[in-house]
């Protein structure tokens, strides 16, 4: 009955019937697939799904559907897999896939190299067109596409590309080299896979060739992977801008994975803020003495912040995007400063227009400093939404790590000391007491 | 010498080159290019770009252009165009292109109708492997891709698709009936470009063909421009996220713009925090009896406030991915409010040992008060930052519409209410005057 069911359902949505089965049926169910489809449905798993089905299936099974596997998919899943059960199953693995399963576990995370695929179509130099039909037509079998084919010569190195749509509208005779592309869009193995993305979204790739320190071809990334990728990018700068380590809570996380990706900047905003307290404490008779102040804080707290992650946000976008990079520092810092001038004025006006409303007639001077203030601080926020993920992407880290309530708790501090400072020497000066 | 420059280039380098010129020489280099050039080229400029050009040449040479251009790009130049101009250049394309472009104008801004080209490869039922391939040669000139197939039937209604990849390895004489399959991914005209974008994702697809209410096969949705829509959706999201209206600015927009996106949430706070303010003015004396509590509530609502975002950005990044959808709210909830128990216990001792810090001896009391507030604050964040996203989702609204400037300050306004209005009474009930 399940087997019925299941004819002519696409993988991926098996792979999700049986993921979303309590555990103990996951197995059973996997096991009533045949093997083709046990092989298709496999690499749409989880994980932690695969290795249950690993532990439940008979051995031969296993090196059927593991030998069976892309080796992108492969290396992802040993990747994740006890190191004694990786032995074994590398072992009962054919030369060759031992072989690329090797090659893309060699290269770092996150990198071209560990993201490719060895599954291309190569054909050699010289080849005419009919030779090269023939030759994709032989390789055929396992190859994640034909729709581009990679010319290299004696050392493997890469030459030139074909597309099949080119094959298909030349004739036979004519030597590929005649057709084939010689400027090639290539990348190493250790290009950061973000970059990778960026280059197959620049170029409208559906796969693009990686090759080594010496030009040799060794795999290629293609585009389902790499929509992933993107995917896997702006979800990981969305959280950490909002504060979630890592960037990669998932909806469904456990309570505790959860707790443990939020927890560690909430205590990092309290930590902060002990700092930032020692802007605020010594000015606590300040408070008391124009009270009005409490109520102006939170006011300037919550839009000098809004300030700041606006102008975090577009530059982490930016450069999450490739739109921008660091050496468009001062350009980029130049307009948020421009656009930051014309919002001090219209955030400090206002604030000078509210404070004079909730003041008492005697607070009514705080106003003025509130204003001021208010801009100033405006003018801080974009700098250092700005020039704090800029720094960081020119040292080559993450510019992510500049989450929103870190920027907004220094620009508290900042803001607060220099208000408070700014309220109590006036005090003094003026003897303005109540 | 800028005609050997060029040679062998991408058209987007090329296009990124002229667009960074200034702009009265953009149209002298772009009539530099030889008619090849010019047409692949101009696809990749900005559409104000492409404007200038239009602009400067003649009439014959724009016809030349804008009817070689792909349908969906020619639309969505067509979208910025004055409609004068869109009048006269439609005019002068052929019936084929005008009637091509006009059926994608017809469907709504950001739905699958609107993002599709009509330039896809069309079978019809009933024809050999060998025929299909030799129309496919026939038709190719023009198509986004060649490497799937779709038939029809003789109501033009979409029977079923066959890859490049399967005619190619199929003896000519078979039917293509045989081997094409009939359960096809499909999507429809209406379909918003988000989901085609998930359903292209989830399934690996590089092309998805789109059909209208009666099934009839209108057109392709390709994967290079579901890669462009996945990453303006993100952006989307991100800025949203931070208060950016309309979540399009672009790391390079102009200060007016900036300006224009930003202000609007900026006084959206502001004017939030009139009201939340209403909740602080009347405790004026309470604070500066007990002044302590002007160095807790910023803590307080930082601290919240991250809370809040936290729990908000997860919900809105898993609705924007497809992970969660409006039927998860209980679970999700579920889940937010467990780990949010863990957050408030936790963050609710850290602010009473901080409060017993900063606390003189006769106002120590209040950090109980602060704890305890701390903590049915966090309660409320992670609700209001899942129920928000997923009840606007549910009424067919955009999540992102929640931004976190407007949770925190609401949070913010519940959260003093709650606490001044404690500490208050409490200054009442026990006489605890300082
Ligand atoms: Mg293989
Ligand atoms: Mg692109
Ligand atoms: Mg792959
Ligand atoms: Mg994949
Ligand atoms: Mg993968
Ligand atoms: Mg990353
Ligand atoms: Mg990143
Ligand atoms: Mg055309
Ligand atoms: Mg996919
Ligand atoms: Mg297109
Ligand atoms: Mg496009
Ligand atoms: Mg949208
Ligand atoms: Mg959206």
């Amino acid at each position: 009955q399940l087997k019925l069911d299941l004819n002519g359902t696409q993988p991926v949505d098996v792979g999700e019937y049986i993921t979303q089965l309590p555990e103990q049926q996951r197995a059973i169910a996997f096991r009533l697939l045949n093997k083709h489809q046990a092989i298709d449905v496999f690499e749409y798993l989880p994980s932690e799904v695969q290795e249950q089905i690993i532990n439940s299936l008979h051995d031969v099974q296993v090196a059927q559907i593991v030998e069976a596997m892309s080796p992108d998919e492969r290396a992802e899943l040993f990747d994740e897999l006890p190191a004694g059960v990786v032995k074994r199953l590398l072992q009962e693995l054919s030369p060759e896939e031992r072989q690329a399963t090797a090659t893309i576990l060699g290269y770092a995370e996150g990198t071209a190299g560990r993201v490719m695929t060895t599954e291309y179509v190569r054909l050699r130099d010289g080849l005419t067109v009919g030779e090269a039909l023939s030759k994709i037509r032989r390789q055929d079998e396992d190859k994640e596409t034909i729709y581009y084919a990679y010319v290299t010569d004696d050392n493997h190195k890469l030459v030139s590309v074909v597309s099949l749509r080119q094959l298909l509208f030349t004739f036979p005779e004519v030597l590929i080299t005649d057709i084939a592309s010689t400027r090639v869009i290539k990348v190493r193995t250790q290009m950061p896979q973000e970059e990778v993305a960026q280059i197959m979204k620049r170029y409208d790739l559906i796969a693009v060739p990686v090759v080594d320190r010496e030009e040799r071809l060794v795999g290629i990334v293609t585009i389902d992977d790499v929509v992933d990728i993107l995917e896997e990018e702006a979800t990981e700068d969305i959280q950490k801008l909002a504060g979630v380590s890592g960037g990669d809570e998932q909806a469904f996380s456990s309570p505790l994975i959860t707790l443990r990706k939020r927890l560690p900047w909430l205590f990092g905003v309290m930590l902060l803020y002990i700092g930032a307290s020692s802007a605020i404490a010594p000015f606590q008779s300040t408070i008391s003495m124009v009270p009005v102040l409490a109520v102006i804080m939170p006011l300037f707290s919550n839009t000098g912040g809004t300030v700041a992650i606006q102008a975090l946000t577009v530059t982490i976008r930016g450069l999450g995007v490739g739109e921008v990079t660091p050496q468009d520092t001062f350009k980029i810092l130049r307009k948020e400063l421009q656009a930051g001038l014309g919002t001090a004025v219209a955030l400090g006006l206002t604030m000078i227009m509210l404070s004079l409303i909730w003041a008492p007639p005697h607070e009514r001077w705080v106003s003025l400093v509130a204003g001021t203030v208010m801009a100033v601080n405006t003018l801080v926020a974009v700098t250092l939404g700005t020039l704090l993920p800029m720094g960081l992407k020119r040292l080559k880290l993450d510019p992510a790590l500049v989450s929103g309530p870190l920027v907004t708790t220094i620009l508290d501090a900042v803001g607060f000391m220099i208000f408070l400072t700014l309220i109590s020497t006036a005090l003094h000066i003026f003897h303005l007491k109540p």
